[in-house]
C-alpha cells in the first residue's frame, strides 16, 4: 500500500531549508523519490555524501514527471528557474516555494510561468537558523512553527497537497494575502534582521582594543543580535531588494522611535524611559502566551 | 572546621541577581549567614517563603558586624544606601556591587562612603535574564560567565575575597578600568537593549490587525528582541541615565550604520548589502569561537 503524498518531488536549492525539507519528505515518507537541483557544487557534494536526496538533476529542462517542485533558492533566482521549468514541463505539476517575500514571488510566477501544467501555490514556512548549507538542515526545523500560504489559491487541487505536506512536517498552516504577508514579515523578520546586521556592523568599526572585548562580553545582549547576523547574506540581500517598500516603511517608524529614546536619554528624562520600557514588557508577555518565546531550535532541549 | 569565606553577608536588593547570589552563598557554603535588605515588601515575602535569606534587616543602620555587603539594587539607589551604611558601620567590611555601569558607581562611593571601615571593590557580574524578581533567581545564573572587577582595587584585602566569591559561583573574573568598562558595556549590552526596547515599542504602535500577527509570527526574528525587552524597566532606566555619554556615542555610530543600510536599500544596491552582511557573519563566528554563543540560560539544556 502506498501512502506517499507524492511520487516524485524536486527541491530546487538544497541549502538549510531545502535539505531540511528533503530529509522530512524522505523520513516521513511524504514523497517516494526526492530529486534535487543546486548550482553550487559543494552543496551537491554534501547532499550526496549525506544521502539527503536520491538524485541530482544537472539542469531544469525537465524530462521526468514531477508531482511537486519546491523552490528553496534565493529570491533573485526565481525568474530564471520559472522560465526554465515553464519551457520544459510536459505534465501537470504543483509548484510552491519557501521565499520570505510573497508579492515579488507572485509577480515572478505570473510573468515567467504561463504554462497551464504548472499549478502555483506560493508559501512561506517561517523556519530557519542562522546557519546555511545542507549540513545544518534537520527535519524538525519545521516542527510547531507557522507556515503561511497565500490567499486566493485555496481552490486549487495543489493547495491541499502543499498544506498536507507542511502539516505532515509539523507546521501550523495559516492563510494571508501577499501584501499583508510582506508587511507583517517586514516587522517580524526583515527589520529585526536589518538592525542586527547594522549593530554588528557598528561593532566591526570599533577600535581593535574594544572590538575584542565586545566579542568576549557579547553574552550581555549583543550576542542575540549576532545570532541573526550569522544568516545567509545572499538570501537576505534579495529580501531587502524585493520587499523594499514595506521594509523602508517599518524602518522609518523604528528610526522615529529610536530618536524618541535618544532624546529622553539626552534630556535625562527617566520617567519617559521607564514608561516606554514598561510598555514593551507587555509585548513580551503576549509572545510568551502564544508559546512562541522559545529559542525554536528544536535541538536545544528544554528542561 | 570552617571553610566559609564569610561569616555574615548582607545582600541589598534581593531581586533576580541578589536572590541568585543569596542562593549561591548559602548552597555553596560561601557565607555562613546570608542577610537581606529590600524596600519591596513583595520581594521580602517571596524571599522568606522560598527561604532564600536567613534574616531581613528593616533598615541599613547596621548594628551587626558584616564581612561583606553586596549591593544588587538599581543604580539610582546607591547614594542613599552608601550614606546610610557610611553613617552606621562600626567594623571593617568589604562592600561590592553588581551594577551595570561603573564610572557612576565609583563616583557615588567616593562621594558618599568616606568611612575607613568600608573597603570598596566595584564589580559587575555579567549575568542576567529577561525576568526580574527573586522567584526567577537560581545560583547557576553565574556559571561560566564573566565578572568584571574594576582596576585599581587589586591590592586591597577585600579584592581577593570578592574575586574568590565570584569564582566559587563559577564566574571567570577579569579586570578592567571603569571608563573602559562603561564603553564596552554600552556596546555589548546597553545599546542592544535600547534597540530592543525601541523595536518592540515600534510594534506597539502598529494597527491592531498587524500587531496581533507581529506577536504571532514573532519567531521569525522579532522574538529575539522581545526577550531583551522583557527586562526590568527601573534597572535599565538607571543604566541610560548613568552611562549617558558612552551610550549616546555608540548610538550615534549605530544610527550612521543603519542609514548606510537604508540608503543601500533605497538605491537597490545589492552588492553593498551583500558585502555588509558577509562581514557581520565573521563576528558571529568569533563569538562562537569564544564559547559565548549559547543562550546562556543554564536551564536550557543543550543536547
Amino acid at each position: 500500500m502506498n501512502n506517499y503524498l507524492f511520487n516524485k518531488a524536486l527541491i530546487i536549492g538544497v541549502g538549510l531549508i531545502g535539505s531540511s525539507l528533503a530529509r522530512g519528505l524522505k523520513n516521513k515518507k511524504i514523497s517516494k523519490f526526492v530529486y534535487g537541483f543546486d548550482i553550487n557544487e559543494k552543496t551537491k557534494k554534501t547532499c550526496l555524501e549525506l544521502n539527503i536526496v536520491d538524485t541530482f538533476l544537472n539542469n531544469l529542462i525537465l524530462e521526468e514527471k514531477f508531482d511537486i517542485i519546491i523552490i528553496c533558492s534565493p529570491l533573485s533566482s526565481y525568474k530564471k528557474i520559472l522560465s526554465d521549468i515553464n519551457s520544459s514541463i510536459k505534465s501537470p505539476c504543483i509548484i510552491t516555494d519557501v521565499g520570505s517575500t510573497k508579492v515579488s514571488v507572485v509577480k515572478d510566477f505570473n510573468d515567467f510561468a504561463k504554462n497551464d501544467f504548472l499549478e502555483f501555490v506560493p508559501g512561506h514556512p517561517i523556519a530557519g537558523l542562522e546557519k546555511s548549507g545542507p549540513e545544518y538542515g534537520f527535519e524538525d526545523i519545521f516542527k510547531n512553527r507557522y507556515c503561511i500560504l497565500i490567499d486566493g489559491y485555496q481552490k486549487k487541487q495543489g493547495y491541499i497537497s502543499v498544506k498536507k505536506m507542511w502539516e505532515q512536517l509539523g507546521m501550523i498552516v495559516e492563510v494571508m494575502n501577499s501584501e499583508h504577508h510582506d508587511r507583517v514579515l517586514a516587522m517580524t523578520s526583515h527589520i529585526p534582521q536589518l538592525i542586527a546586521y547594522s549593530i554588528v556592523a557598528t561593532s566591526t568599526e570599533l577600535e581593535e582594543s574594544i572590538k575584542e572585548e565586545v566579542i568576549k562580553y557579547s553574552a550581555a545582549g549583543f550576542r542575540d543580535f549576532t545570532r541573526l547576523a550569522g544568516s545567509d547574506p545572499t538570501m537576505w540581500r534579495d529580501v531587502y531588494l524585493l520587499n523594499k517598500d514595506a521594509v523602508l516603511e517599518m524602518l522609518n517608524r523604528f528610526s522615529e522611535d529610536l530618536s524618541i529614546l535618544q532624546k529622553a536619554i539626552i534630556n535625562e528624562d527617566g520617567k519617559k524611559l521607564e514608561k516606554i520600557f514598561s510598555a514593551t514588557r507587555e509585548i513580551r508577555k503576549q509572545i510568551e502566551n502564544y508559546g512562541q518565546a522559545g529559542t525554536f531550535d528544536p535541538r536545544e532541549k528544554k528542561s
